[in-house]
């Protein structure tokens, strides 16, 4: 059975926000990087299964900061893959600083085939599961599944050109900007850690407009993203500590 | 007298747009993170002079991209600074992949008394300035005065969470990255390189409203970025090949 991974990273100015720590968005881009550097340096990255025109989509992401590090630390993500099934695959994160662990996540891929942009049944990579698999348990709970809300809309833009990525959909990253966006300023420079869950449900390319928008009740906010043609791209639920 | 220094970098995914290319948003970056890390290695940098309540703000910025370095790629940022007078001091940039220059920056600077919002007379770091400059000419004219334009109003939006660094101002990154949002996604994509320049006149603030426009005629943008009260922010003019 194969072992935890690390990655060393060094906080770099454009990663921290006003208050010079790294912001969530940001610790969610070194999660998504590993996930990227580590299936690749294992043998089953984009470039490996791209050739079948396959490709890795994030379906749901669990994450939780305890404490955002500092502009210059030095950071040390573990990670390892401890699940899969036909449809899904389970990637773990561990990040601390100083030996400290400051957050965790959870994320569940599946693969698709960009020209019938269906689901591939993953059994395609048993082989490869079975050598990179660690018998080590999630570090927090799984992902939630998150129903739908009724939003008061605070934003409504079409998607640009800085939003996007290769396949001309929106990145990731420009969701949990978004939200993040959205909320009070002093909540983020004061808050003492927080629970991230998110659903990936469609993809918003350039030419579509994405329409932003939360309920709030005590320190749970919940937002939907969507196109203004009603396509549902992405459900979250953020609660503050 | 001392030479020029090369930092290097390695173009990660976050750093490239969706040609798979580093944006031009990114070249600019790495040119100014190169420059605050210079600085701070050679005894003046924001942390040196920030004790006397001093910090350092980009003026203006002349940057030309011949081409742009693909994701992954291992790329050499030479940067020295060969001119300084009581107001202004010049650093300028040769960013090269494989040994093949692909963008040079001449970037000008002034000193800031952060209480008083005055420029500080620079005679104060004569010294320092002596030790470091480099008998080597910029590699590209430098950057114009830009004349105000009357442009059509492209974008107006709140400064937000994303936008500001530490003195909660916009990121000059965030400009660049309005001003190329602008652009068809076809000239970006098709682009055979450009010239940017750049006025940094004042700075917005979290609460501030970005209103963003341009005029275009044939291959030359003029862009200006103000408040909402018609503060002017920036100006540029990109002038693509």
């Amino acid at each position: 059975m194969a072992e935890i991974t690390s990655y060393q990273y060094r906080i770099d100015p454009q990663q921290v926000d006003f208050t010079l720590r790294a912001s969530a968005a940001s610790i969610i881009n070194y999660m998504l990087n590993v996930a990227g550097v580590d299936a690749s340096n294992k043998g089953f990255g984009v470039e490996a299964i791209q050739g079948q025109s396959f490709t890795w989509v994030l379906s749901r992401l669990a994450v939780e900061i305890y404490k955002q590090p500092m502009q210059h630390s030095t950071i040390d993500v573990a990670t390892w893959v401890n699940e899969f099934n036909r449809l899904s695959s389970t990637r773990n994160f561990r990040l601390s600083d100083g030996g400290e662990l400051f957050a965790a996540g959870v994320s569940q891929w599946c693969m698709l085939n960009m020209e019938s942009r269906q689901v591939v049944d993953m059994s395609l990579l048993r082989d490869v599961y079975e050598r990179v698999m660690v018998a080590e348990a999630s570090p927090i709970a799984a992902p939630q599944r998150l129903r739908p809300t009724e939003p008061t809309v605070t934003m409504s833009r079409p998607v640009a050109y800085s939003d996007i990525d290769f396949n001309r959909h929106v990145n990731t990253l420009r969701y949990i900007e978004l939200m993040f966006d959205a909320f009070p300023i002093d909540l983020i420079e004061q808050n003492n850690g927080m629970r991230i869950d998110i659903n990936f449900i469609a993809e918003a390319r350039y030419g579509e407009t994405l329409v932003a928008g939360y309920i709030a009740e005590g320190n749970v906010w919940q937002f939907e993203i969507k196109t203004d043609s009603d396509k549902v791209l992405c459900r979250s639920k953020i609660e503050f500590k």
